[in-house]
């Protein structure tokens, strides 16, 4: 690909970036990019700005089949066809087709010839990556996947290469933009829970089906891909326990100040034996946390290792410009390699969740009609599980028809509180369900 | 190198972890580890613990001439003599020599002769990097750095192979754990900045000559090397402005909390025509800050790049166990690249400090005997220089003869600065010299 000036957008990097892209590279990798999404245009105008990187873009698949823009460079072949694309054309294909099926048997296709894939399908990494990395493996080619986990932050190569000498017990995170800025707005603003998904809607941070976010399956899926990194061991995320966030109302984080806390949406792993355990779902972090500290759209990743005790990656975990420079640095590295080096990557095997928790402390909220009596059945329901109260949180209100109130609790299996939950959910007082939240300990965040 | 589960120290790394050094590697590079100091040991124990890695770590060279510990395997040859080492024998040499001449010349040596090395040594890769680096590059093999900054925090392979699709525009960091230790000790208890260092020395997170960290020459060298991953240009860290951190007193803090600020050990770097801008020194940073955030002997490093916005890295940066791992996560990607695959660690070229910094504000503490005028001169003093004054602060005080107060200065270029310093310098009424420090944007950390 040449590079005409008059087309270059954006400030233009300056000569001097050539040498960054490493060693003289292969000359002129040809790459395909499948998916022309934000990502994809943001990933196309990245390429342009860059010179001498030795990637010659010479194939861009158009899904949705939008007229070929004009700033596109003539040399660079345009499709809205998938027939007619024939991957073996290229040295290098880059999956951004958001179609779970076609992306899965493209890279598949191309890794099966020996053609080295950047993919940014969290989804398809989450139900075959390990099935992928072996056949990459096996093919003597890379299957690079950066920008599925943490947006433009680096957490694939930061415990990929970075940590590869620690053994890493446990890892905790803020995996999606989306819930992490409607939680914040809800602090910031004391709004509801669908004005803030609204507004993250109106930002494009979240689709119009809001549930893959807020429901946990995003976090899960990439939770179960950073598993496989950081343990060798990917677990089955469908079974990953998720927890909604639709529940969490700004009353919420009042009382989570009360208690020294905010609430962000958590995604936690941790090895055991047999297996691993991990959970999404929101969660109370001190606010002395780093966690805390992570606001609107921003994603970090904490990991505790037998050395390293606590290390940390956190930025931008949206928008398509960042995330076009996961991909673009996985292509450089490509490229830098040569596109048939073989991947470092481990091809992890696959666990199951092992779901014992038996070391966190919870939040209950309850807002009842108030009447004498409610604190006893409570306490009583959770005495029955052997589940000991820590603390009865009640600020002054004169909304005795509704009033709000919080229990923490110590440290239960899981088992034992959903028990009490349903037969506490069974008693007439509430106007809202109970809502139980985790309290993670000030030693993981 | 086989294991004999006698001599595993620690916890041992079970069997699932062989496969997470990616795939079956070179059988068994030949490794000679030059230097056995605490990382040294460290590394040794680490590599010990691991299995299938294909690391067949050979040699040991005991610089301090201590006997050979009774758990070192018998196959490792020992010695303490350097002119016994051959270093054709090996695959990779690790270089944690501590002797700079040293180090510098049989890491010159080993990739004379086509073999990769890793280093733990900041001052040879400050002074010598672009050199070293340029020759693994001309030799087809490679020179991996990632102890030299951040401890085990993976700075260099995120900034080389996670942000390397993105042009950075400037970075700041918490460089060096034992100053981050000795001002928030200070910060919390109170006490003077010599029982702060006399503290870190009994840890062991500093020398016998604290100099090398408490006046930025260490961060210096840090910085050097980083802005040359960062910026593809490595600045000449002898010209870097270093600011002492001896002046500062716990005073300083309750006047930085005034502003809504603490103090942290910053070293800041960004491009600008012609060069790199950087400095290194104690510096106001706003509480909300990630930088604030950060206690004890953590590194922290921010990124601002033009698509990722803020990127960050964070977690341990002192101890051997910590810097061990960085220097086995280096030779775990040495083993898996096969250690004759080239580098893709770009060849920075060398760069000059640009100083004009017209965009920071600045704290100017005092400590004076107070009689009428003071504020006047200083006024004066400002004014002739044209810089503004911004705020004057004085905490009430029955202290008369021992005044102290503070002043925020607008931005201004240093040697306005400079100039108005000395002049105040000159009056009559100071107890202790003007203490002026820097003031980071709060868009910065």
């Amino acid at each position: 690909m040449t590079i005409d000036p008059s087309w270059i957008s954006g400030s233009g990097l300056g000569s001097a970036d050539a040498f960054l892209t490493g060693r003289p590279p292969v000359k002129g990798c040809r790459v395909a990019l499948l998916g022309f999404d934000g990502v994809g245009q943001a990933v196309v105008r990245n390429l342009c700005e860059r010179r001498n990187a030795g990637i010659r873009l010479a194939q861009i698949y158009n899904a949705e089949g939008s007229p070929r823009p004009s700033w596109i460079p003539t040399e660079i072949a345009w499709t809205t066809d998938p027939r007619t694309i024939d991957l073996s054309d290229f040295d290098i294909v880059v999956d951004l087709a958001g179609d779970q099926d076609r992306s899965r048997e493209w890279i598949r296709s191309a890794l099966e010839a020996g053609k080295s894939v950047v993919t940014a399908s969290k989804h398809v990494m989450a139900r075959h990556g390990p099935d992928l990395l072996a056949l990459a493996r096996a093919r003597g080619c890379q299957l690079r996947f950066e920008a599925v986990v943490g947006g433009s932050v680096p957490m694939v190569s930061g415990l990929r290469d970075g940590l590869a000498g620690d053994r890493l017990r446990s890892l905790v995170g803020i995996l999606t933009g989306a819930d992490n800025y409607i939680l914040t707005r809800i602090e910031w603003t004391g709004g509801t829970f669908e004005e803030a998904v609204a507004e993250a809607q109106r930002l494009g941070l979240i689709g119009d089906n809001p549930a893959d976010d807020v429901e946990g399956h995003d976090a899960a899926a990439k939770l179960s891909v950073i598993c496989g990194i950081a343990f060798g061991r990917q677990i089955v995320f469908e079974e990953v326990p998720r927890q909604s966030m639709a529940a969490i109302e700004a009353i919420d984080f009042q009382y989570a100040a009360r208690l020294d806390c905010t609430i962000r949406p958590i995604a936690y792993a941790e090895r055991r034996s047999g297996g691993l355990s991990a959970w999404v779902g929101p969660a109370l972090v001190p606010r002395a946390s780093m966690l805390a500290h992570l606001h609107g759209s921003q994603n970090l990743l904490i990991t505790t290792g037998e050395a390293t005790t606590r290390t940390g990656f956190f930025g931008v975990g949206a928008g398509s410009r960042a995330i076009a420079v996961a991909v673009v640095s996985d292509l450089l590295a490509l490229v830098s390699d040569g596109p048939r080096h073989p991947s470092r990557m481990p091809v992890p095997t696959r666990a199951h969740v092992v779901t014992a928790e038996t070391d966190i402390r919870r939040y209950v909220r309850f807002v009842v009609h108030d009447r004498p009596g409610i604190i006893a059945e409570l306490a009583a329901a959770f005495a029955a599980e052997r589940i000991g109260i820590e603390s009865v949180l009640q600020e002054p209100t004169l909304r005795r028809n509704e009033l709000v109130f919080v229990m923490t609790l110590d440290p239960c299996p899981q088992p034992a509180l959903d028990r009490a939950v349903v037969a506490i959910e069974a008693c007439d007082f509430h106007i809202r369900p109970p809502l139980a939240l985790r309290m993670l300990d000030p030693a993981v965040g």
